[in-house]
């Protein structure tokens, strides 16, 4: 059976890396739309115009391509925060700017983010483990932000466990309607969000 | 076929309709455990300790399942909705109160809410206008609160639909953490996430 392990001299190539994250995005689509239990190899063929083995060759497996889709999205979410944390600034500038970040990241990846907030179950083994470990990474630059803002005496005595999930649903929860080309942009939403965020845990 | 349209004289009795709110919630864990489509017939028939008979007997069809999923949240949601409409009071309080009674219900119901938010899509036809139509209505409810809140000077000058999309994701996104029996209650959640919200909102 093709696998993980299938090995070709054009592997890794620039030309495969720009086919392979074109297909990871196709896919993402047709994911998005009818979930990835529902959608067959051949579907998945057809949709990127390859046969079975060609596929293969760039995909692994179906389970490899899934691993693929969440890489996409949480490789752009890490880079963003670390972003954030480079530029500095006081706890309310790095919250906003994180939420700037975050948004941007969903709105121009609508499916992939779909098939990362929904599909997270359908991951299996050491990639389940690793998806966890980067999403909790994530999550504790949030709640180190809001700790660091209640220390300075910059935000009132919240929970920074319980706030950061109220952050993160109020931003994650766009993908459902923020799209690329849709009537919002991204910073459309950002501003006002950091606006109301902020001065609800602000002192 | 069996479906929708088999009667029996016992259906629609008292024990019928428990015996079918059991094997709804029942069905609903299993569904948010690994999604409807990898969730087969036999499986249901199993975690039921039911035939394949019996099972249509009480669920008319899979979809059918899936629909009912979505009703038990959907009617403890707009319940909850007329209570707080019912109740009256300032915009504030009114969504303060629309929060207490979401987070209620998503505490009771994670499973179910899980279903009702991954596997919206499985519902086809009639069934997903329906479901659209009542989603719909409670989302207005949120944004009329805030329009309300707007008009008589209690609000900022904020955009009512982008702020109902904030509180919607804020507390629906709870689902994910907050469970029967987890370390945080709803009240726990409800009272400082409305802290969070109005203050951010309010003049």
């Amino acid at each position: 059976m093709p696998g993980a392990e299938t090995s070709t001299e054009s592997r890794r190539s620039p030309k495969w890396e720009a086919r392979r994250q074109a297909i990871v995005d196709t896919s993402a689509r047709l994911f998005a739309r009818q979930g990835s239990h529902a959608t067959g190899i051949t579907e998945l063929c057809a949709a990127n115009g390859l046969g079975k083995g060609a596929l293969y060759h760039y995909i692994g497996s179906k389970e490899e391509l899934l691993a693929a889709i969440h890489d996409r999205v949480m490789d752009e979410v890490i880079t963003g925060a670390g972003r954030v944390a480079q530029a500095g600034g006081s706890p309310s500038v790095q919250l906003a700017m994180l939420g700037d970040e975050l948004l941007d990241v969903i709105h121009r990846y609508p499916d992939h983010v779909w098939v990362f907030l929904h599909e997270f179950h359908a991951l299996t083994g050491g990639r389940i483990d690793q998806f966890r470990g980067r999403r909790r990474e994530y999550e504790r630059q949030v709640e180190a932000i809001l700790r660091a803002g209640v220390d300075s005496g910059e935000f009132r005595d919240i929970d920074p466990w319980l706030t950061a999930r109220a952050w993160l649903g109020m931003h994650n929860y766009t993908y459902l309607w923020l799209q690329a080309g849709g009537r919002v942009s991204a910073r459309d939403v950002a501003k006002p969000f950091a606006d109301i965020f902020l001065r609800g845990i602000q002192t």
